[in-house]
């Protein structure tokens, strides 16, 4: 067929989906079971049980057969309705996507613009807040990681905001290109609704989208009656308690949640993040030794998920990337929207070591050299100094 | 793990999920790719060409990253807004899930009440429309195949009562339980909008949805501004011209999916549809032979996916098909609400063959003697005669 | 590619090799790792512990990359020289393979002849052994199960035999088709070297070869200086007291040998050999009433791996094969050297079930029919006579 | 089970076995086939066509279920007989095996002294013939790359050596670790019998050994009468010519053997061969920038399988390398015999690409730092120079 099945090392370096370990795929790849039988009732119910801690909460997490764009639209269309107004912020094309979304159901979107270099501002929250005597605004949805621009958003700090202002919105937060990767904590941060998705740091091909739900969440949408029945948090929590689905589950794929959710208890949560980290500040400084320049222009939001790597002015980062693609055999993600053709990205979450950043970075550097970008060496070797004097 | 995992001879034999070859859950353990490279796009844009035939198009058809459950929702929620009249009609559960959930989608649903042993009437059809001089009924929504009874309905003559009362509604039709095991004809029989899944007839694990979508029931969407993203056909038309997706797709489905498309294009649709029918009758004579009473009572509306059998008053088929599956790691699909416990379902589809079924009615056969279910001995041998004589 | 590969169901109802559970495949199918790695000292150690519980020894076991065939000439050429004299018997094909490799090695082969059609009759090798009082026969060599007839001989009356006798021959025993099928004890029945193989109640593809020693084995051989290299047990046993081997092991053979271990002290050794009595005897139900004859002529010495079956003079079993095959998709085994054409095998070793072995006699049913064999109805409807009364 | 296991991305850089490419790993789990069916010999018999072109022959190749030691053996039993002459050379640790494996069968080998640094002497080779004039000598047996030190053979020299000499001796030679990894040509260079394996350049899990056979290694077999069975190539040659085997073959090994060829096919064996000597290259200025000594001391006799590195005196490879697996998760080879703790050998055979070779070489970089071996940095950017250079 294509060259994807060529059986050739293909390095999948993009921001997710990402590199699925073959014990994943082994698990996937069992014959499919009754949906409604005692044993998927057990796997289903060890499943949920255990989702529960990647997600640093004790409250239900749902798993829906979709994308992490039907988790969004799940979230926003439970607990709120046509014409109520959310307060959304731009940090870059993800957080453009999910506020269209947002539109589309008919909310009334505040989007506090941004310039796709920083994360969402927590006196911004705050006054936009305090600005709403009348808590008209139903919602606060913030990216915490957002996969277009490499930039982490603080999601303790907006969560202080919101309590500063004393303002009773709820707090959604889109973890699809964090979670499991960066610490994250639905329960102590106070999250209300928390998005996720298989594909990224949970190490399983796309096909799942999550919800975690405050009981807050759970409630207002209980009051609720969304012209929507997919996404409906109620039957599905109902069924759930038995390990079961209102509908018929992606069945193969919580065979890979259920190995995932193994290697990351075998791992260690925090031995994960541990890693996220020093694989990407070993990238980062690979960039800064080659003198490219970050997207990310602040440094206590650089993003352990991935780097947004920007390209000189004139250069085009799309034939960098196609150059690399065609003689390394590496995919890297491309700049979206507004940042078309001006980013690439380096992913550097989920599956991952340090030989395989070393040999993505490598594949950076020497396409860097064909694609004629100018740079100056060495950002390998400074990436292996780095790693080297931190195992 | 738990006994799915056993690795012992499980037949699963329940109307779908079906069993998936070994060649598809190889196929869908390739490692995951990049959704936005060119293999990608070369992949996607062959699965989605090949895709029509299988619904017996021209048109297109979407896909969703979803279960069946999903594509029901996007059928109607991208032609129909709140308050829409809509013609269904109660032939079973399955029926009835759909009439739900159109009315969380706020339509306003005319439900024909029925027995759950016979298919759509082509006549009510007829009068229902009749009475609706000025249209406001805007879709007639029929299942195929209902999966809790084993009742096939006519949609050719359907189409043919639509014509007769020269009524404009739309045509949807779910083919979940039907799509590549019974013959079915989206552009010959007129339907604006068919509704399938993957985990039937395309012998693939759960996690699929699919729309066919007619001409008018597009220019329909296209004028309707839904309160949904998730299901909208235009961006997701849009993309799929070049292969590509509005969100991430399943990807590792979609490889399952492309060597699921091969497999049925070996053996040929209609030689596909053959051995449905001809296992689907062997199964029948067994049922008559042990003196049961089949669910479906109508000839012509006898069900080529599965068979629902009746056990005797007083008998309880959960307790029957709980025997079967501790004893002879046997799956069977149970009676579904108004039907629980007092059917037990056979599933005849997707992947089989005739030692399949010799083995799946042996075990029912002598799971009846277990639980002391009455009935007269000889329906394997029925079952084989028939297809000794059909090969 | 070929049929083989279309992934339709496929019955591989030979004796041998056995299906394959897929758990065992997923097992294979991990990435192969350094032979000479601490992770592989583990694996190759738990394996060559847990495989002498299969042989009911606690003496050691090594494992060739090979076939049985290897293990076989491994087994006569470290205890045996050119000239020495052995004694075997002629129970059918295999045994008369062996025996010509015997020939090929150099031995002085005392062939007792049969009829294969009965098994090693313990009185003819006491006589034989008493008629050598110089006690120049170095071994007897029996096969346990022979594959070609479905006779089993009885290993501990042989060895009784040999203890009246007095005599310190050497007792190999060929157990490529009754391992992990029917009751075989190496200690207890005074066995120096027994020969296995993984295709068989392994469970496994072929490729690996087994010979469990005795110490008497083992100590001649250490004397012996045999032309030959590959098959030596004593680097062998030298290299597998740490888990390592003398040369690249079959890694990949091995991750599949632990998986299979797992499932069979899973199941249980006595469950899986009352197993296989329980199709055994189903399946021979099933030939007595289509009025077929059993090749072995000697009820205690039915083997529980398969049956061979003899078609009536002036029909074909080749045919009737062919016939099976292309209408069922289900392989049998065929009559080897003089049985040719003559007798058709059915195997129930390995991994089987009830279900399995129903939709295999229907196969067969159906194949007697479309082969026009004369023959009576009924052979499946006995069979589950049998097996629905011997849960 | 053990980290081999934990599904992280390990680096399989030992000179065999290689890592095996996915695609593979899901050929080899189909599941098991009638070995004596249809669908078996259309498989075998394009196996056995297409894996000449490997060999670069016309001839037959033999496929052993067997580790390469097997074929060794095979080799030599086939043609030769106890008493022979043989001459052998000392290249390394695996020429001394096969030196040892033909006193083992009774050989009379005159083994030529080496160093372990250099390769066979072509004049040595002429020099030996020649003192020969009674043609004692009955084969020259030549390892074409001695995986024990990264050095390789000249084997087209050695031909033209034996020529000069005008001596009839068969031409044995080991291609192992050299086979679809090296320009090989067993026609061109009129050797007799080339031994290989499957584990190397073939991409497969070890389980299968080779011999190409010359027509006049095959007459020289016919007239022989080995005291072997299992190797005999007369019975295998007559068997193969349908496409069966005289007794069970390694099934799953030859589905991923199939699957090997066609990968080799795609990519081209021009291709693979320029391949691998641009990978060694960049290993080896890697080696160089270092300051590490190679063990090859012939820059015409470089291996592009494998690079066997010195580490200083008073340095241990061992402790090194096991620094490497902990930190890093890569397997290196280790030092043999007599070269045990003083070397240790990057493999860059097989499945390979210019960025697992930077992962690998970053590896080894960081790896001395941590072993604190002396070493001068820069050996990574010496390699991505030269890499990024051509392409």
């Amino acid at each position: 067929m294509t060259n994807a099945f060529s059986g050739r090392p293909h390095f999948l370096q993009i921001p997710g989906p990402t590199n699925v370990p073959d014990r994943i795929l082994r698990a996937m790849s069992a014959p499919t079971i009754d949906h409604r039988g005692p044993d998927f009732g057990r796997l289903a119910s060890s499943v949920l049980e255990d989702l529960k801690r990647v997600f640093q909460t004790r409250q239900p997490v749902v798993i829906y057969p979709s994308s992490g764009t039907g988790a969004w639209e799940a979230a926003l269309s439970n607990v709120l309705a046509p014409g109520d107004k959310v307060l959304m912020f731009e940090t870059g094309h993800f957080a453009s996507l999910w506020k269209s979304l947002a539109d589309r159901l008919g909310l009334q979107v505040e989007f506090i613009a941004g310039d796709w270099r920083h994360g969402v501002d927590p006196e911004a929250v705050e006054n936009c807040l305090r600005d709403d005597p009348q808590h008209q605004i139903k919602a606060v949805c913030v990216v915490h990681n957002e996969t277009s621009t490499g930039v982490t958003s603080h999601i303790d700090k907006v969560r202080a905001a919101i309590d500063r202002a004393g303002h009773p919105a709820l707090f959604m937060v889109d973890t699809i290109s964090s979670l499991a990767s960066m610490d994250y904590r639905h329960d102590e941060w106070g999250v209300d609704v928390t998005i996720g998705g298989s594909q990224k740091g949970l190490m399983l091909p796309p096909g799942l989208g999550f919800n975690a739900i405050s009981e807050k969440a759970r409630r207002i949408a209980e009051a609720n009656d969304p012209k929507m029945s997919y996404w409906r948090w109620g039957e599905m929590l109902q069924n759930n308690k038995a390990g079961y689905f209102p509908y018929t589950p992606a069945t193969n794929l919580l065979f890979g949640l259920r190995e995932a959710l193994d290697m990351l208890a075998e791992e260690g949560l925090n031995a994960v993040f541990a890693r996220h980290a020093r694989l990407a500040e070993a990238t980062r400084r690979a960039v800064r030794a080659w003198g490219l320049e970050l997207q990310c222009q602040e440094a206590s939001e650089l993003s352990n998920s991935l780097t947004a790597v920007r390209v000189p002015e004139g250069h085009s980062a799309d034939n960098f990337r196609k150059i690399v693609l065609e003689n390394f055999n590496m995919s890297l993600g491309n700049g979206l929207a507004r940042l078309n053709d001006q980013v690439f990205r380096i992913g550097h979450l989920g599956e991952s070591s340090e030989l395989v950043m070393a040999g993505t970075l490598s594949g950076v550097e020497m396409g860097l050299h064909l694609a004629k970008i100018p740079h100056k060496s060495g950002g390998v070797t400074a990436a292996l100094d780095y790693l080297k004097s931190n195992i």
